[in-house]
């Protein structure tokens, strides 16, 4: 049997979320793409940094919008293996990110397409094309892994 | 007639969004405060850093956890002249802010009591007390001034 291929994107993600997993971590990974490349990845590091804000997507909007020198991400694709929470759908829209592929849905935390529905709201300013699933498996084995070592 | 003083902490988010006003960012201050001093503060400035999720509550926030190496910041209350976006609204629930302080209401792009009401789901781990109203008018009239200059 074949497996069909990841995009390259996503495996980077995945790779991002198992660096994060190393360092004890929630294993959660995100990369921008801009015109195919590959411009900025991230991991969450909220206790590396002690930083609440530092969830893997917000870590790689800001390197991407450092690297464009710009705050409006336009045009750019996000990558990212777990749903994103309110912080990370609201900074999504506020970056102007063209569409965002997620890979696991997290009914708790996620505000896509549970709880919050960041992007659903008429005052949401920025709606990004939304596609969801990719990498699915992959993302929520890492984290119940993770999750599943840690109580033990 | 006497007004009654506004709190010293509103005042300062208030001078810290005068002093976003100054560098043509949109005027919104915040600050951390922490058993009664602050501990940290900071406006928005998300043209200055090329950062779109540099928005005056993450800023400050940011700066709180650094200064007290945590990512929690516990016990901490947040004195914000805008109601947070769902970005910020999400950045205060990881941050476990415990009270959050906020001046004008925001119906275009508040999170906290429009819009995505990011505390009043569920999934919400952590719902701050929320104070709303003090410094309204001073807030919003900066609010104004800003965007008439701005349009003129």
């Amino acid at each position: 049997m074949t497996r069909w291929p990841l995009p390259p994107p996503m495996q980077q993600a995945l790779a991002q979320a198992r660096a994060a997993a190393a360092l004890g971590e929630a294993p959660v990974g995100a990369v921008v793409v801009k015109d195919g490349a590959v411009i900025a990845t991230g991991h969450n590091r909220t206790r590396t940094d002690s930083d609440p804000t530092a969830h893997a997507e917000l870590v790689a909007i800001r390197e991407a919008a450092r690297v464009l020198g710009s705050e409006r991400l336009t045009g750019c694709e996000l990558y990212v293996t777990l749903e994103p929470c309110p912080m990370c759908a609201g900074a999504i829209a506020h970056a102007r990110i063209a569409r965002l592929h997620y890979g696991a849905a997290d009914p708790k935390g996620g505000a896509v397409d549970h709880g919050a529905r960041v992007f659903d709201h008429p005052q949401c300013l920025h709606r990004p094309e939304v596609v969801s699933g990719l990498g699915e498996g992959e993302a929520g084995e890492l984290l119940r892994t993770f999750f599943q070592e840690r109580r033990s």
